[in-house]
């Protein structure tokens, strides 16, 4: 598996594959300064917990960049972070990849030797992000046996992460092994991120994919055609509860109904040990325009509101493992999830 | 509440409320043949069991108008009550009403006094749909609770009936009562009913209502800001299983963890006494283009599959109760379902 140009660091500015424009079009966007970049993930140019975690860390290199140096230089450089932090409450792995930049800023005085080290990190989260995809991957296909067919939520590939992903690293693993029949992928209202990415990355390495409304993933699970859910994270409390795209939940409740194991497939930087449980985890709303408006036609009236959630919690109970590249949580509780992390 | 204006009976043709166009517009069509309004029904023009039923009746009546009288004329009008027949084959009321079309077509030789009964009798329908969903929303409403929250799925409403509703006939009554604090509605992909009509309905009636993608109810009904679900169904089996919108069955397990109270608000006429039980009823496919396309933008890579069933089954084990103009079936099941048509 070739990892997807999800984003490419190039002198002094980021490239950002703009996945608001995918499937229609391959349009890359470039970001050299703060706004640009936070607005890129506002507006979900870029997205995906361990997608937004590593732009942002290179991000940092543009907010040093873009500061000039002398005595406001530090204040300048954490005003841009902290800009960076705003732009989305609910992944986790944002405030990990920032917290760390910061770090690094603050033992690397000077804007060169700063520029230099953040860069580096940033550059190093990348080859670690692939890496822990790899191992994702391949300890999750040992989960799925020869001619499974898998449903899928969203999308956790390599538009989600450095290039390779999480639940889909899964799934091209297993595609590679022979293990796969099919994948369903759910359309994933509002933004339709299962339709318009995970087909397209599937498609694009010769997965067979069939796309489902968000409501039907219930009656797929109970006609027994699914043998296992696997989708991704964007934060995953000290207890095992994780934070997902709106929709993980009741698609984890139909899977405990009918007995068909649900995986959760998502990187070390995903935990979040400070946040003890999932009702704890700040939830995203997004806005009405999201549901008001379909392709420029409008749908509601004045008058109607809207509840839209960008994220919602799988309580750990529904949880039948969590992979990361550190292997598999099977029934994952805190003490697990504990011991995981500091095994890493 | 004063009846939607969902068809209206004009000198040999049916006015339909064209709910394609809805919200933006209020554009009516007038079907004088059998193949118009085929159309209208296979197209979702005209939707919801009930009114999928009426509006066949009114069919019968211009498949006589529009049949040469002779010796074909009792052939010509069965093969146009086929076509009618061939439209949509999960809601039950389509069937049910063309059957006591064709029977009343039998026993009234003639195409004037077939034109004369069938019109009579497709006009009691639209008496008995009205008053049956007076009754509903008095049934339904004895169930809610001063300052209650409900949820709804789809569109249950006028524009599902002969103008009044099933689901929504229980929450116009609510209403009126002052009961009700606030409606939420599921926007209902693919095709948006819940967004589209019900949003229109309810504000129309001065109802406050947020609308939310069918995926977050299950973390809405988690909150506890819900006292209870309601929603209209397509076809009732003998041992009460219900078919309904896609996404009813997973808004009933949801329910179900949370202990919110699900009901299913439904007519006699849309009990299926021959259909033992729900794994029996046929599930309707839906094509390719409500998935792939979004407001004439392409979603969908051409390698991609589509799985889109129009209806789900909702077990009886998961519904509180199904009201009916009769009453209320608690926890129904093939004894109930018997007793209350027996007293039909």
């Amino acid at each position: 598996m070739v990892p997807l140009p999800t984003m490419q660091w190039l002198d002094g500015c980021l490239r950002l594959l703009d996945q608001r424009q995918l499937p229609s079009e391959e349009i890359f966007i470039d970001c050299g300064d703060i706004d640009s970049l936070a607005d890129a993930i506002k507006t979900l140019a870029v997205r995906g917990a361990p997608a937004i975690g590593i732009a942002a860390a290179f991000g940092a290199v543009i907010a040093a960049l873009t500061s000039d140096q002398g005595e406001e230089f530090d204040d300048a450089f954490h005003s841009k972070i902290d800009i960076l932090e705003g732009t989305r409450p609910t992944a986790v792995n944002l405030f990990h990849c920032l917290e760390i930049q910061r770090d690094i800023f603050r033992r690397n005085p000077g804007r060169e030797n700063a520029v230099r080290a953040l860069l580096e990190s940033a550059k190093g989260m990348v080859r670690s992000d692939l890496e822990a995809s790899r191992q994702m991957g391949c300890f999750g296909a040992d989960l799925l046996k020869s001619g499974s067919t898998v449903l899928t939520h969203c999308n956790a590939g390599g538009l989600a992460t450095a290039g390779l992903g999480t639940a889909l690293a899964v799934i091209y693993e297993a595609w590679d092994r022979n293990l796969l029949v099919k994948v369903y992928a759910d359309e994933t209202r509002p933004l339709l991120q299962g339709a318009r990415l995970t087909a397209w990355e599937l498609s694009r390495a010769g997965i067979p994919v069939d796309v489902l409304p968000d409501s039907a993933a219930a009656s797929l699970l109970r006609k027994g055609e699914v043998d296992a859910v696997i989708v991704g994270s964007d934060r995953i409390a000290a207890n095992g509860d994780a934070a997902n795209k709106i929709g993980t939940y009741p698609l984890a409740l139909a899977a405990s109904a009918h007995g068909v194991p649900f995986y959760v497939v998502a990187p070390l930087s995903t935990f979040d040990i400070s946040t003890p449980c999932g009702s704890e985890i700040e939830i995203e709303q997004r806005g009405r325009d999201e549901l008001a408006h379909l392709g420029g036609r409008k749908l509601l009236p004045a008058a109607a509101g809207v509840w839209n959630p960008a994220f919602d919690v799988t309580p750990a109970t529904l949880i039948t493992g969590i992979v990361c590249e550190k292997g598999v949580l099977f029934s994952p509780d805190t003490e697990s999830v504990h011991s995981v992390l500091g095994r890493s």
